[in-house]
């Protein structure tokens, strides 16, 4: 498998490069705050969407094929998609740190207090961690639309589509998991589709299709790729739902168990729910959430969410739709509706994105 | 002058419409969510932008040439990109009414009170808030790019390189604003630098440029509309800085002094701070922000920013600022740059923008 992330980050720093540029022209203050957004996006971050975008493009495209360079860029408009999401996640969630780094709306509260400024620091924080998130979403759209001139007009409009489905879908995504929290619901059937918006059409499905779709790739390869999508990104999500209170924080950037005192409603979190005894349940609702839990509660909650069963049943969960994953590209790569190349870096991802530890 | 305003506001529920029923799809909740973010555009606005982006077009088209019904879509983007803004602007400054009704933020926290969930109701308010700008900002985006390929790929390209600028400009005169009330200052050339980023370039130059530039504007007309949009932009803020204090609130559909008690950062306030003697000034230091002030304390600030002139010093400067863009109107009319209809359009509509009640 060829890899693409050199490439992809290329164009991503150009990309940037040429954004935090036209920030110069709008006062001193613009550059630096250009310059937030940007580290934000380019300190970190697996480049995930852009991948599987790319391998969407080349599951039916042959290396070097006329726009794949435009195709690339277009890939990268889903990575500041993303980080935009993060960015506006960690404020509405209140977390604190992102990538072993202070989240946004920390960096600029610090700033503030740093400076000692009169104004209120974690208000200009808030208000720092909205216009970064509203400043790299509008990258974004300007990435994305500066590709399209590049594909067939049918394959951009194809794209296009799939470009505001993914907004959508995440923001949407989004809301239902703040919902839940408001409401004080741990359904796991909320979880799940929170879950299947928020990361796995997200993350895998939309980013293939876009990549797909921009090289003009008929409806059979475009349902493969989807039912590939679906499966790993459910993978995916499920691993990170274990990372998030099982991970080592030295590889996964986050406080140990932040996911617990953050009260992420999770598929893991809301099996736990349902399956633990009285005791356990009683224990979860009182600890989750809780910011100020101390290492040993954090503890007790990891015994009821492996005493309940939900560890292992989302384990199973990870493997189940991994292996659907991995048929799926089979069936894919048997019928000819995927090059043989993108095939086998669709498996290497899909093993990457369940089984990894950070 | 013919009223476009029927046109627009058919074409932005249309729009919408649109919009909302793709959220269908999405769950039981995403209807609702939408429709949130629908009513927050449909339901007040004095849809300036999209006019002034009409008139731009209008300036070099004759009326119904080819590409009008898309241009006027993506005159709508802009009330989206605008609504995008207010959305998120009120949970910044923590201003908790928007045109009569109460603010995202507020919408969305009330439902949490009023169905008792358990969760923070101000916190799930934040979160709706931003959820809901993200939203119109992807739907400004979308819309935007949807109306493209109806212009010349030309100006089509020219439109987009000024799409892309007012977002910029747009988020860091906001950035600034938030800076100045961080860094607890006042000074004038800030607040005048925020006046141009956030009102004069993005509710008048970019959306005649855009306007015009979509249906390929030479040059000469271009600059003869910016002349003209930056002045009227600027009177367009001032008398929203005046009415911000002095306004009828039945008008206005803010509470009375509203910009005293948030503590906005407007060049009539930052004149006054200049301008007026040390008891003046220490009354707005204290009073400024306070959102506890009664009619009183309101009253005896608006006296200090009459007595230290700031008030009529910023009508004078209206006044400059409406002669300069009238004047950029008679230029371009007698150069033959702007068509006769639209250098007509566009005088009334700066009288309206200078001198109006509301």
């Amino acid at each position: 498998m060829d890899d693409v992330t050199p490439r992809l980050e290329r164009a991503l720093h150009g990309i940037i490069a040429d954004r935090v540029d036209a920030f110069g022209a709008l006062g001193p203050e613009a550059p630096q705050f250009a310059r937030i957004a940007a580290d934000f996006v380019l300190e970190g971050g697996k480049r995930l969407r852009p991948q599987f975008a790319y391998w969407g493009w080349r599951s039916v495209a042959p290396p070097g094929a006329a726009g794949e360079d435009a195709m690339l860029d277009a890939a990268c408009a889903l990575e500041l998609l993303h980080a935009s999401a993060l960015a506006h996640d960690d404020l509405i969630d209140a977390s604190d740190s992102r990538r072993g780094r202070p989240a946004t709306h920390i960096l600029f509260a610090e700033m503030a207090a740093e400076r000692g400024w009169p104004g209120d620091a974690t208000r200009f924080g808030a208000a720092g961690a909205i216009l970064v998130g509203d400043v790299l979403l509008s990258w974004a759209d300007s990435t994305f639309a500066a590709a399209q001139p590049s594909f067939t007009p049918e394959a951009a409009a194809a794209a296009r589509e799939m470009f505001d489905a993914v907004h959508r879908e995440v923001m949407v995504g989004q809301y239902l998991d703040v919902l839940e929290q408001a409401r004080g619901e741990f359904s796991v059937e909320a979880a799940q589709r929170v879950v299947r918006l928020k990361t796995a059409k997200y993350t895998v499905e939309r980013p293939l299709l876009i990549g797909a779709a921009s090289a003009g790739a008929p409806a059979a390869t475009l349902s493969a790729l989807s039912r590939y999508g679906i499966a790993v990104g459910e993978a995916f999500q499920l691993r990170d739902d274990l990372l998030g209170v099982f991970g080592d924080p030295a590889m996964t950037g986050k406080p140990a168990g932040d996911d617990l005192r953050e009260g992420k409603r999770t598929v893991l979190v809301a099996l736990a729910m349902r399956d633990a005894d009285a005791t356990g349940r009683s224990l979860l609702r009182s600890g989750l959430g809780d910011a100020a839990m101390d290492e040993d509660a954090i503890d007790a909650l990891r015994a009821v969410l492996i005493g309940s069963g939900a560890a292992a049943a989302v384990e199973d969960m990870i493997g189940e739709r991994l292996a659907e994953g991995l048929r799926a590209i089979a069936d894919g790569a048997d019928g000819g509706l995927l090059r043989p190349d993108a095939a086998r870096a669709l498996v290497a991802l899909a093993r990457a994105a369940a089984e990894r530890d950070a």
